[in-house]
């Protein structure tokens, strides 16, 4: 009974137990209030909502730099992680949701090119130039491994600035999301790939394969089956209820399924929740009723003109038609911004202090922009610049593989140090960048802001 | 930068690390879903959707007994109990919203009386009648906690049947809600008087008295200073953006922000949560924008005959109205059938095993419902029975009691046992029983279905 009991604990004995729980209710409240208010803030400003919120996590992640520790805990809290993390697969699902899996084949072939070129042109400029050139003395270990973390791509930010200004049917949003899932699998290989031949001194191509192998299959096999699947489920389900409710759990459920299923592949888990939001198509929801609103309008209309009662049923259909991604907006405005504000928490300023750490994070940092630009030359003209600036943000992908690498030995911690100052610097430099090369492209008429 | 780092590990070296995590988003799927299948085929058969969902955790909870055992590390994951309480916060914001001030003044008096009495009579008959009956040879001090904890309420049940069936609006509904944010203050007294003269042989005068003067405050403090303060909050967050976001978003913080501060008073979560829901009236909220839709039918209507549109667009407001309420339906879709079938899973049939314990334990199921039943008599006539059975469920709050009683040494394991059971009974006994005499009540014409 212990958790439970833990948590509604009202009494004076328990509830030295229970104050993280209580703490964490106050920090949410914080954070939510805090990102709907800075929304607007960063608009005035001409900047998307996710600067605001990274801004505020650097802030709130560096205050103990004036002696206010209150935030630290938090940062480390499982549960507000847990939450990030709920955040980042809703953000994910409803990018998927907003993108039609044929626009995302259509751009298949510049995507899968970029995503070569965009794991290929850093990766060997990490390991023949800026490895050798700021790191000298280092062994070619090293330089693999700096290698691997500069090809890495982190889908949240970009993904969460074309969607707060409205932009993702741009064919550039839909190149770097393609690019961004087949980064994952070549990022998987190549970790797999250096981690051999720092460990064994050699490539274990059964292990290369099974990686291949078992992300394509859970690729081919979520979005394949899944959508003969939803096809069928969803009558199913319209049948057992047809309210908006039932949909949206479909919806939901799918997402947080295919993210653990993502990860049970080795895969990150918003691959898996971007691959639930392509499985639906507006067709498969078609049994689930029209919401109550039309039905309550409608008899309404008998008196009316009949072009007018088509006109106002046919507008309030198509209002509703994305209704199971009105659903997910509230679930969004939650968790959404605890990934984004946490995220920004994990930047410590204290790495800035060191001048030699900083010249090699400053030289890195141009290898990872360098070597993400070139990528985005295959996208085509009109989108390049996009697409190149779009894949340079390496967030906690990056990380990762740095991680891995100062635990192999290969990494000392003035690298690491280096290399999350260009983990924050490409965070932090993309979104600004986005919105100069957004503003100057023409905007469309269609131009819908979910996340204003 | 731990946790964010293992959550999305995408390594197969941190899969071990991140693995609880995979596993809670499998486990939210597997409630979200099975939470929108059970309800229509509880309905089906006359039951509320709690129902459904306390059976379920009853069975997954269960599972080991035929060596299935999966489902015990859910049991006690942190996480996943955060989550659990985030969605009975939500259940109770939502029963605050829906429920008036004035209405709950209204009938202040007898929920007051119902409180006071809902505490006394079972109270009384723990320790005057059932312990020393049930329990022969066990000290004065045995009988006390048990009384405190037959005078525990839960409401969470009870509301949730209410809400399932849309019988908010029922004197029966608003007395039950009063009174059970009454009893949660005389359950803090009862238990801090109780646990005084067992620790130390008699009652402390400045602790009660500093129960009530903190837990008064609270209330009185946080519903009116809220009311004052969210009139003006809402003219001034609709100001900086008069979107329903910023609505949803100020609705939810402030109700994560008063749990999080009646915990730190030393009350329940959830009677802050209930507290804020009470705080917004529609009145305040009018600042906000009249919704996308409005604004896109309304020139639809221009050629409508005006008797037409001014029907249909008062229709669409009316709809829209209590859009702050609809928006924290998708959270609550999610959250709070987890806490329900944790609820459920809480449930060890093993206790029901030992024929000893289960003899001692219906007898004090018995008293717990007659002494519930008893304060159901002050409710006024008509809504006595429902009155009496909506205060029956102990609940969480019961077991917290027994929790400090065998903490102090004064209940032993068989007796804990036996409250485990009178819990399990009075929780699950209620919902059928509430159904039963709501079927028998008048039906009334509006009557909205806000949990089908």
């Amino acid at each position: 009974m212990g958790p439970l009991l833990l948590l509604l604990a009202p009494l004076p004995a328990l509830a030295a137990d229970a104050g993280g729980i209580g703490e964490n209710l106050l920090w949410l409240a914080l954070i939510l209030m805090a990102a709907r208010l800075f929304a607007p803030l960063a608009q005035r400003f001409g900047f998307p909502a996710v600067l605001g919120e990274l801004l505020l996590g650097v802030v709130l992640g560096n205050l103990s730099l004036l002696g206010i520790g209150v935030f630290d805990s938090i940062a480390r809290d499982p549960v507000i992680a847990f939450i990030a993390e709920l955040g980042v697969i809703v953000l994910l699902l409803q990018i998927g949701l907003e993108t039609r899996l044929a626009d995302l084949a259509r751009v298949g072939g510049r995507a899968s090119a970029v995503a070569a070129v965009g794991v290929a042109a850093p990766f060997l400029i990490g390991v023949l130039l800026a490895g050798p050139l700021l790191l000298p003395g280092h062994g070619q270990n090293t330089y693999l491994f700096l290698g691997a973390t500069l090809a890495a791509t982190s889908v949240g930010i970009t993904g969460r600035v074309f969607r707060d200004l409205g932009r993702l049917h741009l064919p550039a949003a839909r190149i770097v999301l393609g690019a961004a899932v087949i980064d994952d699998v070549l990022g998987l290989v190549i970790l797999a790939v250096v981690s051999n031949l720092v460990t064994a001194g050699n490539v274990s191509t059964a292990e290369v394969l099974w990686i291949i192998a078992k992300s394509t299959l859970f690729l081919i096999g979520s979005i394949g089956i899944g959508r003969l699947v939803a096809r069928h489920s969803s009558r199913w389900l319209a049948r057992i209820d047809h309210g908006q409710s039932m949909l949206f759990a479909q919806v939901l459920a799918t997402g947080l399924f295919l993210a653990w299923l993502a990860h049970a592949a080795g895969l990150a888990p918003i691959i898996g929740a971007f691959a639930a939001g392509l499985l639906f198509e507006p067709l498969f929801l078609k049994d689930f009723r029209t919401p109550r609103i039309v039905a309550e309008i409608e008899p309404l209309l008998a008196t009316a003109p009949v072009s007018v009662a088509e006109r106002v049923k046919s507008a309030l259909l198509g209002h509703t038609r994305h209704q199971h991604e009105h659903m997910l907006e509230p679930i969004g405005y939650f968790f959404v911004p605890v990934f984004f504000v946490l995220t920004g928490m994990q930047v410590d300023l204290h790495v800035f202090a060191d001048s030699a750490v900083l010249a090699v994070a400053l030289g890195i940092t141009v290898a990872a922009v360098v070597g993400k630009l070139a990528a985005g030359l295959c996208a085509g003209k009109g989108s390049r610049w996009l697409v190149g600036w779009g894949m340079v943000p390496r967030g906690e992908v990056g990380l990762i593989f740095a991680m891995a690498g100062k635990h192999l030995g290969v990494m000392d911690e003035a690298l690491f140090s280096a290399v999350v100052v260009m983990v924050i610097l490409t965070t932090l430099l993309t979104p600004p960048m986005l919105i100069r090369l957004l503003a100057s492209s023409e905007p469309t008429a269609d131009d819908p802001k979910p996340g204003a």
